[in-house]
């Protein structure tokens, strides 16, 4: 029984927040305050590395690594957040696969807006591929803006002539600048972390003037998924962007691909993060660790 | 790679049928000679039991059981069946989860018609529950036509005043008597098994003469979903039945419950019964028993 644990993450996030106007600093520095609250699993060790040019965040299991590696892309809004601040979901994966995991440090905007952060991880993927790690080796993994990343990362990889990877596991992911979902209006006031005026902010530091009609922007309700890798999309039933994962995995089985869509009632975006919090929270995990595990198997 | 994996059981599929019209007697033998075709994992003992006056097969691990009981439904559109023609995917469940099964030898059409099957089910369930397993410790599991009862009985449950069982797990499930799903269009030809007509030939005996309009007969187009346990939906991408799973998730998870929609692409019905042979069907029933060991946990 977790309606209990459910609800004390429901008012955890009502929190009230500062109501006067904040800067970039104090924003980015609120984010990664709320996310250092995250228990960070310890059976990882982690070290700085660099991948395609840009820092990065080696995560590794303490005890002999399983076969392939976890290309990870933090939340944020594309404008908070680093690998540090999206740990706990990173260690977690990690601990449960024995999979390694290199979390990249991508640009942010507005000072960097689109397409850069995903320039940057299609940069990180292409430096594994010209380190010999085969594509079927590599998976895709990110949570929110990051799970946008991950989930769009294979259309650049595509459009590039590069192989695709092995999998994509997109947790709670940012798939629709458009804001068509019907979640963004039937989850209004439902979700305790976004409405449509909060997400609206932050677009508009990464699209920076530019058209959310982009596949690159919107591919749940853009994209062309033939020959996508096979795809895990786990999402809250509090959520706002609950149907950016609901279309963009319609849009997966119309076109062929294996696809998995997970929805978890009564919790919010990236509920994944409250781990050791909330059952869901490692169950959902668990559930993304196998299906890592079973695309990754040497 | 399993591309071989699928195209092979596709053809064992497409292999010609005969020509000549068939007694049902012939139809059902038909039926559990391709059944028996299947691996049956060792790691299981089987014994004949009983449950709400109907017979049942008890499938149980070698080993110590761990909490929880599978009340099983075999497929074979309401016609056909039998627990022994689904053992391949009942002691594989039974197998890699180490929870028990019972799965039921319900009565069937022609010559008992809709609702007997699921009244069989209903008892069942009461049966259990009679003997004192809480509810918590229960999932409905079924294949095809027994995904169908899986998927019903809690509704049945709901209106007799029972609790609800812990889980509901549907591989490939008949969930649209109305038939109005896209993919019975966009799949005919692809799928290798079942035609819109041969659909309607044990649908008739099914139905015999009733209203498929109606919450028990198409819970995936009508039924009021509030409360529902969680759910579980494994469709192929081949299947004319696929848009019976991908309507029912939808209507899982805008009435608020829990909800796994698992497509494979490119294979057939009830694919998870080729253990051993596609890989795909070993890794799905593994998804599976992942989802139904969270949910029976003790």
């Amino acid at each position: 029984m977790t309606a209990e644990q459910r609800a004390y993450v429901d008012g955890l996030l009502r929190r009230p927040r500062p109501q006067k106007s904040q800067t970039l600093e104090e924003l980015r520095a609120g984010f990664s305050g709320m996310m250092a609250s995250m228990r960070v699993d310890d059976h990882v060790r982690t070290s700085h590395s660099s991948l395609g040019g840009r820092p990065a965040l080696a995560v590794d299991p303490r005890r002999n690594a399983a076969p392939g590696v976890l290309l990870y892309f933090h939340g944020g809004g594309y404008v908070f957040g680093s690998p540090e601040d999206s740990l706990s979901l990173t260690s977690a994966l990690v601990a449960c696969t024995g999979i390694r995991s290199v979390s990249l440090d991508y640009r942010l905007a507005p000072e960097y807006p689109f397409p850069a952060a995903l320039e940057d991880a299609l940069a990180a993927y292409r430096d594994l591929l010209d380190r010999g790690i085969e594509p079927s080796q590599i998976a895709f993994v990110g949570d929110s803006a990051g799970g946008g990343i991950a989930a769009t990362t294979p259309l650049l990889a595509r459009d590039a002539g590069l192989p695709m990877p092995a999998a994509v596991v997109a947790l709670s992911p940012v798939l629709d600048r458009t804001m068509t979902g019907r979640s963004m209006e039937s989850k209004a006031g439902i979700d305790p972390l976004f409405t449509r005026e909060s997400l609206q902010a932050t677009r508009a530091m990464y699209l920076a003037g530019g058209d959310p009609e982009h596949e690159y922007l919107s591919p749940a309700v853009l994209a062309d998924l033939a020959g996508y890798p096979p795809l895990l999309l786990q999402a809250g039933g509090n959520e706002v962007l609950l149907d950016d994962s609901t279309r963009m995995a319609e849009r997966a089985w119309m076109a062929g691909v294996d696809v998995v869509l997970d929805v978890t009632a009564g919790v919010p975006h990236v509920f994944q993060s409250f781990t050791g919090v909330l059952d869901e929270a490692d169950q959902a995990l668990d559930r993304a660790a196998l299906f890592l595990t079973q695309r990754l198997r040497a």
